[in-house]
């Protein structure tokens, strides 16, 4: 990946918009099988469009869910997203779930990847895969040193909206509460310190370059869905010829 | 309608972006079956995603096939756009497919328009369900006038890009060559004379407006596709903290 | 098939329907692609969902498609039943779609056929299909003698609501006009004088009975949706202590 | 909701029938994402298909898993039925699963919510979505009282097979053994004493009726797949001259 | 089943090639929900297809995950193979999640249950589903005898590439490591030892004829995909007129 | 293409063994819509893993249909295959429904070769894709010549099967009947002499080395379904012990 990766955000279950939006200039795609309308057969397809693309194909999983993290591994993802990680304990078992024996409990019958990934599929998946724990809670937050120095994790991914909602607030990507902000620092600031990556959901493609000046290595400019819907707003509006939204 | 209708336009086969489609503002959206990456049974679940939205579903045939015209009705659609209409004959087949008879030969079956269109959908559908004869060759627009004089067809839907290949240029929705400019101002000013609808495909929402200025009555402010396309690389570009494209 | 034959009708798209159709008694399931909510893709795994049932599979295509008709085949359907036949040209296209040279054209590729009908397939494919054209409109009842006369067709098959709606009266099933009822008792008994089978959509069972007593040896008690339909109204009006319907 | 809420119940996997059983004078339908032939994206179309009718839609889930519970809600299902809740705490935490903090722990991202919903989904979800724990073990029968004192928790629902088989009896909907009728009595009695929504799965319409007079306040008059199942059944016999089942 | 099963291993999504496997002269099919590219709502049509052929429908659960072993019996699976299982108390587990009460805790609503299995479906379930426990960690080996005693289990199933894994080699299915055969002598000794099935996943079928040979009584010999990968790099060297591979 | 291009041949409708198929080594990959149990919205997802794979993405449309045909290059095909090309009249529509105007009459709308090809996708589409007539049927045979001749049209596709019946012989891909030894023959001979490529199905890779060297360009060493079928039977006898096939 480049210094700052961008990643797009497939909440549309649909192999064909997959494909654009890894044909639209992003580093990586992440399929969000947590809060997007996607389940897990629809997902294969939408791994193998991504492949066709020059996008990296990443999943954000809903759970902490070693046999889903598995299957999303063996169906081609290289990257995973997972939510809700509160403690050592449980990324500890996330990142376990993403390697082979002896470093974690990855089941062996990797489909894709022997096809996608090529013949060192085995070889080689275990230092290709990226892996990031979402902090998204007060635990999380106070964790989050112990979580960046565990061995295998490749950074932290920070869900805006469920941290504020977490701290008492009202969710929103790009919050300026004082009290979200310094959370949102402190995440990305130990994670640096730790030489880990620092992801996080942004709201817009301006909104992520900021953050990327913040100091955030991989950055989401808001779900695909959430920016069709912004766009065909403003063009219906156009359309009637009213002023810009 | 309102006096100029604003189609939504699928190409994305996901009943999820469908329903954003419908929700945002447009009049009524076009599943498209022609060019859009979509077939018969993802658009019976579009179809119905769109039911639960405020816009009227419609949908693009692929070809002048009764059959296929008698399904989309069948499953919802209430209104048909037909590609390649070159004649008279063509356009009449057209509108025959979409009435029961004895003013047309619709087979007997609505299976979702007792569902959507109410119990009293038999006697409802043929006033109700609005036909479009795509005009986009020289031979359809030599016979624009005949076409649009066609008892039962409610309009005439242009197609700029084949419409340009017909008469020899570049395929483009916004053309300013003379021939093509003149071809659209015959079309939409032959459907005004004949008090009936006058459609038009277009590259945004300004290019709709601008189109519904010189008459047009039904606009389409590009394919959800498309929008999204342009929308991504544009929050990419802002991502990369490059100048707006 | 019993002298006369029961056959369950799909509109609804689902294999579970389909298997529950198939082992509710019938002799037959017809996938119904012209007016049910199902495509080719759907109507293959309902096909296969009907084979694990003691009921034989048929398809009613929504035209007369050889291409569709011989993909119907291959996909495993003993029977085909053609909409809109209204002459002998028509009727005689549509049994050579169904049959290998030199006695007809379909194309040699049985997929599901060998399988499902095994190594004999095409050794038994021709004298095991079931054809059966549609009479439903005034041309195709003019010709009734003439397409019950053809080679290879087994049957014809009445749609009660176009046949009405083509002779100027109202959908139904089971109309009481009398040019109506004259016209399917012509269909049932040119059918018996030419010993083939006279097939017809019916309205519930007891009127499938009735028509069974009339003379047809294969009857239709309604598709599998308009019985969900009634079963479910009955049900919910029970549900609020009401008076049955 | 009234007095008395009849919910139909979804077993076959379309999003027709789902269409269908939402345009039959039901109050709601329930998605059964347990027994029901049905995953999760089939579901999400379902409960798309559901938004068009005047019914609201719900989800049975599997089991008490709070990222499925979030996903389902994302999707628009607007109350959840959650099996075999054996104590507080589990009803406890499939509340949790169902609210945003601070009075839950559910993740932000309502997709479809805010479609089907509108804006102001983040501040009426809480109050709107209906939540129901199945009383279907001794554990979950003798912690009745408990579970329905919880805050937030809607209302139980009562599994009667699944009690007969844990009360060591056959399964049934409508068992009259005295343990089973004193079980079910209890739960009608503890949740209407508690303000609670007292629900039922019953095997008819008929059925539905007698316990709402026995004061439950909402009734689901059996699955679709099984009112399909007799009604089918009912049809074949009377088309073969039987006298009725 | 005969002295020794073969089963077919089902790794593609596709209830075509599931219905091709099932005719191959197997004595059962395994969908492999675990590895293989595929999610419950295909499952449920690859078991319908696998019902329509002579070969017995089975299911390898991702996990011991209660919910999903339920929904594949309830889908119609007569044997679950559930892998990673370590301990009694797992593998008791498992096995309570296939049983109804009182010796399980399966919950009731068997939906293709009636239909494949017929009436008696209740009261034939327990004593006729197969279910195999996955010995392939340390642990699981470890306790191979406690859990070979478990009543209702009806034998273990060697996974050899998680086996090596777990015991520090490579991933391999006919390891000739000591210690993996040691391992795997273990095993088809114990089960044989207490009359339970001794089952293994194989590289071919030679590979499982030995494995039968040795003692194990039901054996797979590979995976669809990976006969098709080997099957068709053979046609395609063949075709480029080079030796065989 | 090489000198001799090898295609895989898809009748599964999956999108993951369309993935192994391309990968295995073959130049191209033919989607096979016409026997295949493969329908259009299946098809688009299999281009699109196609394209993840080196192998060149092909269709064999079901049939002369220009819509469909149009399709199909919209989803990404560079090649098709159209059967029952009897005449020049019907070579020369379909070589039309492939080309833009001016040469032909393909409609404006490439959403995946905008994806899969680039933005050059207009420029060279017309040059790029490959055309294959489809000879099976006696008039088709007398043609040859003229078929071959016409502008636009790559090369002709034998079907030995269908060509047999034709001959009025038994369905076979290497039939030594001298009648059909000759038409192939005359087949190869022809479109060489014209400069045009030669394509036919083969009964395996042996087979279509053979056909290579008797000048075929294009081989097809069988579907994926019957080199499934033979393996997976292979490998079964083999694990019964029985001597090979």
């Amino acid at each position: 990946m480049r210094e700052t990766a961008i990643s797009g955000w497939l909440s549309i279950g649909s192999t064909y918009s997959a494909e654009i939006i890894g044909c639209s200039g992003v580093d990586c795609v992440t399929v969000d099988l947590q809060h997007g309308m996607i389940d897990v057969q629809t997902m294969i397809g939408m791994l193998q469009a991504i492949s066709s693309t020059p996008a990296t194909p990443m999943v954000r999983v809903p759970a902490n869910d070693a046999a889903l993290i598995m299957k999303s591994l063996d169906a081609g993802a290289y990257g995973i997203i997972c939510p809700m990680i509160d403690s050592v304990s449980e990324a500890t078992a996330f990142v376990a779930a993403t390697r082979y024996p002896p470093k974690g409990s990855r089941s062996f019958g990797p489909a894709r990847g022997l096809l996608y990934g090529g013949a060192d599929y085995f070889d080689q998946a275990d230092a290709t895969i990226v892996r990031m724990a979402m902090i998204e809670t007060q635990q999380g937050l106070a964790a989050v040193e112990d979580i960046c120095a565990i061995d295998g994790l490749d950074g932290i991914f920070v869900g805006p909206s469920d941290l504020a909602l977490a701290l008492g607030k009202t969710p929103s990507n790009n919050s300026i509460e004082p009290e979200i902000v310094a959370a949102i620092d402190r995440c990305v600031n130990v994670a640096r310190a730790c030489g880990k990556q620092a992801g996080i959901f942004c709201s817009s493609g301006a909104h992520a370059n900021a953050r990327a000046r913040e100091g955030f290595s991989f950055v989401v400019p808001n779900s695909e869905a959430n920016i069709l819907k912004s766009a065909i707003a403003a063009e219906v509006n156009a359309a009637r010829g009213r002023r810009p939204l």
